[in-house]
């Protein structure tokens, strides 16, 4: 599915033009009540909810803004607490394709937030969406102030980026196979 | 690359059939001599493998002999010292195809150690190896009792997971990409 430019929507797609609506304290409830929809958060306690909601700032978008784009140098992680986000990449060609889309309880930008790679996609609401966000400045924070809470969310990282990668491993396997079976 | 199946080399592939060489804090100096060969360490001191080195045990593998075997519940990492592991993975015609290959610095089986999720590929002693391994418990108890060694560990492993989840992904959007254009 290829689309208009979305770079064209806003200016920029970093969190400075995006409205700001408060800290994360002030929404620990709503996101503790994700924690059953999240695969993020599966396994937080609300006291660990609590403790990393007051190291996000909670921001809102709306349909057509950028939240991430792709190759911004990002330093933010995202959990999306409403609304819904459509992840698009650019494809050699450079057009605009929808890989899927992104609701509450699901988290996005954490590659870049941890190794300070530019972003791999572009992340646009496409509906009006709340999302709290979490920089690289106040993780490496949660990890001096409260290190079994840090290591607890490094944990999940790697867990959900290994599910990530075996899945898209196992995609290419089955891709070039059925290339090669073609030939 | 088709080869016989590795499974009938050896009756299994865990650790408890290699030839166990000792303690990993023997051999602290040699690990701490691959820090400049390996991704994985580049940022580690000497102190730090130190303490690491004491939570890992020292193996060694034959040509042939296998320390990771797809599909088994694994529950540790490795780290190449000596040597060179060949990476296979079984097509859905169940032949064994060969990924890539790693050597001295290389760390493999990462995701499992910390997710449990069955081993993704099958890691073969393609020369004479000597790896070092680090179970899941002993990670565990590195994050209780060294949680900023744990945190730095942790932070590495979600960088090198980022990097191979973003190269993998691009290179599976390139591969349908080809396809799309095929048709």
């Amino acid at each position: 599915m290829d689309q208009d430019d979305p770079a064209a929507a806003v200016d920029h797609g970093n969190l400075a033009k995006l409205e700001r609506v408060g800290a994360g304290s002030d929404i620990a409830g709503e996101i503790y009540g994700l924690v059953g929809k999240s695969q993020f958060f599966a396994e937080f306690s609300r006291e660990d909810i609590s403790i990393l909601s007051g190291y996000m700032e909670v921001y809102r978008a709306q349909p057509g803004e950028i939240l991430i784009r792709e190759g911004d140098q990002g330093d933010f992680m995202v959990l999306i607490v409403e609304g819904e986000v459509d992840i698009l990449k650019k494809s050699r060609r450079a057009e605009q394709q929808h890989m899927t889309s992104a609701g509450p309880g699901m988290t996005l930008g954490e590659m870049s937030m941890i190794d300070g790679e530019p972003r791999f996609a572009t992340c646009m609401a496409s509906q009006p969406t709340t999302f709290a966000a979490l920089t690289r400045d106040n993780m490496a924070k949660i990890i001096l102030d409260h290190p079994g809470l840090g290591s607890k969310i490094l944990v999940k990282m790697v867990t959900m980026l290994s599910l990530r990668l075996r899945q898209t491993s196992a995609r290419l396997l089955r891709v070039m196979d059925e290339a090669r079976q073609q030939v």
